[in-house]
């Protein structure tokens, strides 16, 4: 044990090894139980003779925090007291340290999205947070697949291993790309942190501060963060019912100056919709005429539930454009933070460098397991579970919300994935109406937070990974009763009706 | 399988199915024995007609590429020669794209560490890399420590997690701590992606772009990669084998405009020198009266070998400036991806925001395993046979040192760790000597590229963890060899005898 002693202090030495050790245990970091270093060994670390600590020993047991044992040694004693506060930073006389955060930094943390989420009731219905449900993870197919993965692969799996990602795990997602329409060589896959690092990771490849970067409105809302705490300028285009607008995304690349464009055209967070084959080459030729790459954030591929899609903009895109970024996350489980990253060579070649003095390389232990999860077919067999499980739950949410939303109301009835855009009569404000809705026991993701200009919003997105059939139908019930009873007496219907959404 | 396929091009919609099969056979995307869509579930997904794809299929079993069975179904066939180059992007009509990098990332780019590492032949002794020795990780301990973790643990070890890093793991970590004189509480530790990312997150969280951090000359290279890339400057201030020279820090302190200071005060790499109490505490006191925050690299912590240490800055700091990270990366293996930031609270929660944007968490599912690792005592006993082991790796490479350096050289005995550095006499440029070195059989990490300014260095970094006591005596024979050589006919004694260091 290290003790910082100040020789020549006002306090003895042995007074300081008491109350050092006396903080520890009182503050739980030593628990019951702990064997302290022998007399011997302690005095010696410190460079104190041996009746300094035998001293320092001997009072903790008068303070009643410890027991010796001659033969065995002193031990803590269970905790006498609930623990005091821990010592003040600054209490040996030095004032303590005001850090001043980076501007970058300080301006993310004032992003809303950033705010602490406050506990919820237990008996409410998530809706709230775009996660799997883990308790459909195939938990126990899962560890097997990863100890078989260990026994197998010797000890260059506890290397820091090839800094592009397992070999094997990037030959099977290239396999699944393939079947995507997108083609691509192992060597142009770069395995990251989930997504949220491969979109990290683009930004900073393209971007230096005072750059913009064209997002979605509404759209992921940590990209906004992650975008401004790198000092980037956002230009939030909006996305409709067909996705971007391109006729605006056309104006604001015309005006310049724009780095990177970041689009979900694939079963959009928050809005649910998928573009169509023209929408997406259009978005290509504009890209290309202003020759700014893309971000295609694809974060729920693997979970189509209902009709076929297009292929991805990075399977369309003959210059090498595109930067495609996908995720276990939502499709198995987050816990594993494998992501992936899909472009030309010299890209991805760009790209390693800069994860590499992010976070040098990512776990080849967990990749090796994901590599076998799926050369076993564990990884299509739970889609094929999980695909079932959440259509039903989606369909059991869209018949709850035409029974209970409030006329005027309307939602997107998505393709895949498992979240649903919900609009409410204009009147309503979902941000405000979440504290009502909460307490009768339904929490939801309200719109504002998605919008980059965080404007009021009547909208909010449902996720209905969380909550059981019987769940989703009571949850959705309660929404609507509240939003109902937020209506003003004459409720407009001001709303028209969009493809691919239901009106109420 | 989703081919992109467009309708109305000069190539008839057969003819792309035909071609994009092909290319993913040849280019071994698609492997021997995969299983091809059935037809009618292809020209569904591609709104063609089966006529169409039963045309493609027929076409790719003439071509010799698949092999159809009436009742199995159509599967490819082993590629008949070696795959031709992947189909160049822009292939079909469109400028290729070029991508422009971000100023900051092309500057970090040609920091000279950066460069792609040349293969070594077999055979040569290998002191290049700062990793631990893989034979001697504990991989059935860890393999079963990680098995029960996920046993116990259930499903929420395979949700996002608690954002700070698994509970118990940062408990097992603030009693280790603790009895290094660090007194902290479990919410100051953040759990990171290895001291990497603890070190991209503290750079982030103080510094803006044009600001300037401190980094010791030498210092660990990636460190200055990492900050260049961030498009900050980087203030070089030497250090030497009392540790960074106070005097010159503050006469940088003093110009202004310093935001971070970075330092390694315990078993330096590449210097391998551990700092005395009172050095400690000047350091600290300058960093108070310049309000400057520190972060102190404690990399290798556990692997003590001789000598009793002072205890880490963090543990002297009273005014809560020193930021702390550390990693299981050096002393047990790297593929955990697991290090750790030490930081008052409020520090800590500003870094727990920056490393959302940057990857959202790290893996629970490895925190579990590490902590019941480390519970279970497996982690002791595992430094205690590696430090044994170390201890006569380090012995051999001095004693081998004495006798095979040339004249006018010089070396650090380091308190711990696993590198030595070594001084050859000066008219020796170790960065050109590493052919010779490397072709008659040992590699290094030469002295130059420590050096933020890359300047020209007789000395050279040996790491002892990658081969045995025979390859290590060997390997520094060939190296004391080759130098003798390379010196002119009279050879100075130019060096003086400085403290820890041997002159040989």
């Amino acid at each position: 044990m290290l003790i910082p002693i100040e020789r020549g202090a006002r306090e003895p030495v042995t007074k300081q090894i008491v109350e050092y050790i006396r903080r520890a245990i009182e503050a739980g970091r030593l628990g019951a139980g702990t064997k302290l270093d022998p007399i011997r060994v302690l005095a010696r670390e410190l460079g104190v003779n041996r009746e300094t600590v035998a001293g320092a020993y001997h009072e903790l047991e008068i303070l009643g925090l410890t027991e010796s044992t001659v033969g065995r040694g002193t031990f803590v004693l269970p905790r006498p007291d609930p623990a005091p506060a821990a010592a003040a930073v600054g209490g040996d006389g030095g004032r303590p340290f005001e850090p001043v955060l980076s501007r970058s930094v300080t301006a993310a943390l004032g992003v809303s999205v950033l705010r602490a989420p406050h506990a919820v009731p237990a008996g409410v219905v998530h809706f709230d947070r775009l996660v799997p449900d883990a308790s459909l993870v195939p938990r126990d197919e899962f560890r097997k697949a990863l100890n078989r993965a260990l026994l197998k692969g010797g000890s260059q799996l506890y290397e820091y291993g090839d800094p592009r990602g397992l070999e094997r795990l990037r030959r099977a997602l290239v396999e699944r790309l393939t079947r995507s329409g997108v083609e691509c060589d192992a060597d142009d896959v770069l395995i990251t942190a989930g997504s949220t690092q491969a979109f990290a990771i683009v930004a900073r490849l393209f971007c230096d501060p005072g750059d913009t970067v064209v997002v979605e409105s509404p759209t992921y809302p940590w990209a906004c963060a992650a975008l401004v705490s790198l000092g980037l300028h956002v230009s939030a285009v909006p996305v409709g019912n067909q996705g971007l607008d391109l006729d605006r995304l056309e104006a604001v690349l015309a005006r310049g100056g724009v780095r990177l464009i970041y689009t979900m055209p694939t079963f959009h967070n928050p809005l649910g919709i998928s573009t169509d084959l023209s929408h997406r080459r259009r978005l290509l030729e504009l890209a290309a005429r202003y020759a700014v790459p893309v971000i295609e954030d694809d974060f729920e591929k693997d979970l189509r539930l209902r009709g076929r899609g297009a292929p991805p903009l990075r399977a369309l895109d003959t210059r090498g454009q595109v930067i495609y970024v996908s995720t276990f996350s939502k499709a198995l489980f987050p816990a594993a933070r494998v992501g992936w990253l899909v472009a030309p060579r010299r890209i991805t070649d760009a790209a390693l460098s800069v994860k590499r003095m992010m976070d040098i390389t990512s776990s080849g232990l967990l990749q090796a397991g994901l590599a076998q999860f799926l050369k076993e077919g564990s990884y299509d067999r739970h889609l094929r579970r999980v695909v079932r499980e959440l259509a039903q739950r989606l369909t059991a949410a869209e018949t709850a919300l035409e029974e209970f939303l409030p006329p005027g109301s309307h939602f997107v009835r998505p393709e895949g994935g498992y979240l649903i855009w919900v609009t409410l009569p204009e009147t309503i404000d979902s941000y405000t109406l979440l504290t009502e809705v909460e307490r009768a026991g339904a929490v939801y993701a309200p719109g504002q937070i998605f919008y980059p200009d965080a404007r009021r919003s009547s909208a909010l997105r449902l996720c209905v990974s969380q909550a059981s059939v019987e769940d989703i139908q009571r949850g959705v019930r309660v929404l609507g009763e509240v939003a109902r009873a937020a209506l003003p007496r004459r409720a407009g219907r001001a709303t028209t009706r969009q493809a691919a959404t239901v009106q109420v």
